[in-house]
């Protein structure tokens, strides 16, 4: 068994980290982009999904869009702000958990991790549902498999991330430059053109639309401008994976990685700035529901590329790239989240140490299944999933910023050194203004697409949440059943021990196991063997009279051929006889090679020992002999 | 865990038989049928192929089916006789592997067992594909998914046999009244209408048929016939399934037991005999490639009957029924066989001793995968099956009567008392009559079907003879490093006992665990944990010492946060100092109550469990703490 078993950990699962290296600082060209990739690659669809909701007024308000850009990304200078505070406060990775879980209880908590789990299926589904609507703009053979596309690149992501593969690698923190630079070149190109005269114009800038909302009063404005602005504040959903960054680096360099960070968000926003602005300069126009339409970023690029040039294929290429990276930070953020709450006992004790990958496998691949889930039932749309991505992210913030509240208004009411109340209190406007403004997102997109898409979270999170409470019960049940009670100090020692060694046939096995039973001077010791064969029986028992063994044997019947129930039953009538004993079933068993040849070895064994564990007062002491060429390999 | 097993085990594998029970008679009425079924179903199809193999010369030559029939009939009354002597010879069930396993080697036994193994999947697959084709010529709206409804025939005989339903019960015995009592009244009404001056005229009556061997000389003449005697020995593939029900029956009424089982068989045969000749009647015409064409045995119920009668209905389901039993013999002798062969070491072990029916579940289904990939393969055409068919079972009958041949030649050697020298040699001719008669059916169908079909037999047969050779020589070495040498008696017990508590936390499964360590009075005790988590052991151990335990607690480092690797190595480690010591790991266990709470408790200790058992010089004992709910249960 170990050895396939070995070999697939080894394909599958790959090389363990040891925890020093686990916790290592990293070297920064390599750590900054992959932690900004979660944010770099929404500029990929921000600027469209935008542009799908002011297209729902006509065309006659994409004037707006520049405005919303600005508020966007005054947005995001808030939730940064906001959030480097929470993670300071809170250092050791649980975030927006950690922060709702102190200030405002288990309930917030938990319901706080279920949101984050969404957002990692969201955070998958979207990327990936985004890097298929790329690829197929830039092949349009594809367009008839989008599905299979879409499930092709989550296997993509998934395998490596199963095997557990140190995702700061160099291999996931190309991508963020590659399209930085593509971008960048798209973006000089375009503007460039347009100064020399010759601005391009996008193959949907004559697109006929209707509009859905016609003639708008002032208040219909407004909130065409904040549904923009809170689908528009899917670009901050990498807010979190920037800001959790931080801890990453180096003690004495916090203050400059921090920097760095904010730079990287500095520069996401400026892109996305200005890939608005060259959308709005071509003239682009999206709506919501139309099969034809090209990804926005791959319009621009065909506008100021052309269709043929090289420079489209390349855009095209490294969007899909980076949106593949940002849906492995969900998978890559999965363990240490898994971590926090098994150590709480919300998930399963074995995934809290961290020492095998193996266990976060079943977790990955239900994130996995969600989000194909999701990608299908939403028809491959990254529009469709975007109300939900937004939901998941912002109700994680909203409770985890509420947190802070609790936690500035708790510092305030303490003890303060002259200067740290006033600190409290501009920490306390920022939680404050940031849970506001994420409440109003939330509650915008909520009240619009509520009935289209949003109540799958309304369902979901609840349903996580609820199982979650359920094992952090019965957790709570079996600690105060196993907690040992203050007046007992070491259990008391039974009073006497009556070994059995369990015997089929006549041989070593059964000798080592008859003596290991002797050495370790039981007050009773029998052989017990199960006569399912007369014939064989018969024999076992004259080799048994004719080697003069120092054991009695002793014959159980089983007029039903099995093993089991008899040696159960036999245990029980010892049992109820001198209910203070101590049984020891000894059991010889074999080792082999090959799980193959494991194969041809009784499986009775196991099924008896499962049946032995259930019973009060019984252990089972496993005496196993190596087959050869396995003793000769191993010594 | 029990309780899903135990669930899955009574819906799938029924109620368990003992040993006496098994062994039981049976009553007359309800055995003859099942044990008949498999010869009466054969009416269904025989004459059929039989007018297959003769219309390939041409419609003219169908005037030799009468005599064709005639010739199977004899053959039977060859095949019965010579099977029944050998069934008195060897009546432990064995059948034709026993004959030639004693009498001609293991080589030869392992063949017939593997014929035998070729031919349940074949009874399997001719069984099934019959019915299905009864089946589509009575509900034509079936033809488009004939390979649906044969999986799902399949489906409908292998899942109570998976049970280990009773076989014999009335369920299965009613089938062959029903199937009798059709084509009794078929055969009455359709020679009676002939007799009244309205004959029946079979719709296939004016078929055109091509003859593919025209102007056929003497000899092809012979081999023409031959060819059709040779499939007509489909009849006889029931042979051994009647004859070995021999012994199921009371000694004192073996004889009447004997007498009426030849009568089954003389009612298949004429059976058999007047279908042949109702179809020469009815000028039926059947060739081997139409797919129009209704079952033989459906168009003389329409021609004798019409289409639209109930008579026609009835004879339809009551054929499909008596192939479902036909094909159910299979499933139900895998089981004594694979008990058998396990007994000789051929196949693993635990198919011994019929304790437990799921063991056979895995052979039955490798046997419903073989059949189903074989009547895929052959278009649910019994007409192509068929040849397959005849090469397993003839191939069987040809080994165990040489077999036989063998035996009466060592009889006759022997010390003989007056009388049985004559007696033995009828028997050696009849023996060896058998065995030529099979032998020359095998080798007509072997080269006119090599090609098309037969040749996937004498790969299949060598490749699971090949499998339980290589089963058996791994027993042989594994028997041979188990043997306890003749001058060794009970073992050399180990020097000193050095006993190890795994400790994760401080509980009560814990001191339960230091309890029983105790009691066995070991040299060396000590109590070890795996620092996974600094926190966690500092506490740990903080809290061993305040409750001052007699036994000292090691602390192991897992800088991979590991726990299998550090305590093997320490096991090694203590091996390596003191090679004749023996080190007995207690590793406190958690019982819960449900699978689904299993699995929240930590699944390292199987991983553990698993490694320490490849360590030589290592016992495992697991010290269970069943959790509380199920303890109330169980008490």
């Amino acid at each position: 068994m170990p050895g396939i078993g070995e070999l697939g950990k080894r394909i599958l699962v790959g090389r363990k980290l040891a925890t020093a290296r686990l916790q290592q600082p990293l070297p920064k060209r390599v750590a900054l982009p992959v932690l900004a990739s979660d944010s770099l690659s929404s500029v990929a669809y921000t600027t469209q999904e935008i542009l799908v909701v002011l297209t729902l007024g006509g065309v006659s308000y994409l004037y707006l869009a520049p405005w919303v850009a600005v508020t966007v990304v005054a947005a995001m200078v808030l939730l940064v702000s906001a959030y480097r505070r929470l993670v300071h406060a809170y250092p050791h990775g649980g975030g927006d958990f950690d922060a709702a879980f102190r200030n405002l209880g288990a309930g917030a908590g938990l319901t706080t991790a279920g949101l984050v789990l969404a957002d990692f299926v969201l955070t998958v589904a979207v990327s990936i549902a985004a890097a298929t609507q790329v690829l197929v703009s830039g092949f349009p053979d594809l367009d008839e498999a989008r599905l299979a596309v879409a499930g092709g690149l989550l296997l993509v992501v998934l395998v490596p991330n199963i095997r557990g593969i140190r995702q700061r690698g160099p291999f996931f923190a190309a991508p963020a430059y590659l399209f930085i630079a593509g971008i960048v070149i798209m973006l000089i190109w375009g503007f460039g053109s347009a100064a020399a005269g010759s601005a391009p114009v996008a193959e949907s800038a004559q697109l006929a639309v209707t509009a859905e909302l016609s003639d708008l009063t002032a208040v219909g404005l407004v909130f065409l401008f904040a549904r923009a602005v809170a689908v528009g504040s899917v670009a901050l959903t990498g807010a979190r994976a920037i800001a959790s960054g931080v801890p990453s680096f180096n003690k004495p360099r916090r203050e400059n990685a921090a920097t760095t960070l904010a730079m990287m968000a500095a520069v996401s926003m400026a892109m996305f700035a200005a890939v608005t602005a060259l959308a709005v300069l071509t003239d682009l126009r999206y709506v919501a529901d139309g099969a034809e339409q090209r990804a926005a970023i791959a319009q621009l690029a065909a506008a100021v590329f052309g269709d043929d040039s090289p420079m489209f294929g390349y855009v095209i290429v490294a969007t899909a790239l980076i949106l593949l990276v940002a849906a492995s930070t969900a998978f890559y953020g999965y363990p240490a989240l898994a971590s926090i709450l098994a150590k709480h006992r919300y998930l399963p004790r074995q995934l809290y140490a961290r020492g095998d990958q193996r266990a976060y496998a079943g977790g990955m691949l239900l994130i996995a299944l969600a989000a194909v889930a999701l990608i299908a039932a939403f028809d491959v749309s990254v529009t469709r999933l975007v109300p939900l991505y937004i939901v998941a992210v912002f109700g994680t913030h909203v409770l985890g910023q509420t947190g802070m509240v609790r936690h500035w208004l708790r510092i305030l009411s303490g003890r303060l050194r002259p200067g740290e109340g006033g600190q409290a209190v501009r920490r306390l406007v920022l939680s404050g203004t940031a849970a506001l403004f994420c409440a109003a997102v939330v509650a915008v997109v909520v009240v619009t697409e509520f009935v289209a898409s949003v109540w799958v979270v309304f369902v979901a999170v609840p349903l996580v949440v609820g199982v979650m409470a359920v094992i952090h019960r019965y957790y709570l049940r079996v600690n105060a059943e196993l907690a040992v009670p203050q007046d007992k100090s070491a259990g008391l020692l039974p009073s006497r021990v009556h070994a059995i060694v369990l015997v089929s046939r006549l041989h070593r096995p059964t000798l080592r196991a008859l003596a290991y039973a002797r050495v370790g001077r039981p007050d009773v010791l029998e052989a017990v063997t199960v006569s399912v064969n007369e014939d064989d029986t018969r024999e076992l028992v004259d080799e048994w009279d004719r080697r003069d063994l120092p054991v009695p044997l002793k014959v159980l019947d089983s007029p039903y051929r099995e093993i089991t129930r008899p040696v159960i039953e036999y245990v029980r009538a010892i049992r109820r006889a001198s209910p203070r004993d101590l049984v020891t079933v000894y059991i010889p068993e074999y080792v082999a090679r090959h799980w193959w040849e494991q194969l041809l070895h009784n499986k009775s064994t196991i099924r008896l020992k499962g049946r032995l564990a259930l019973t009060r007062g019984v252990v089972v002491t496993s005496v196993p002999w190596q087959l050869e060429s396995r003793r000769s390999q191993r010594g």
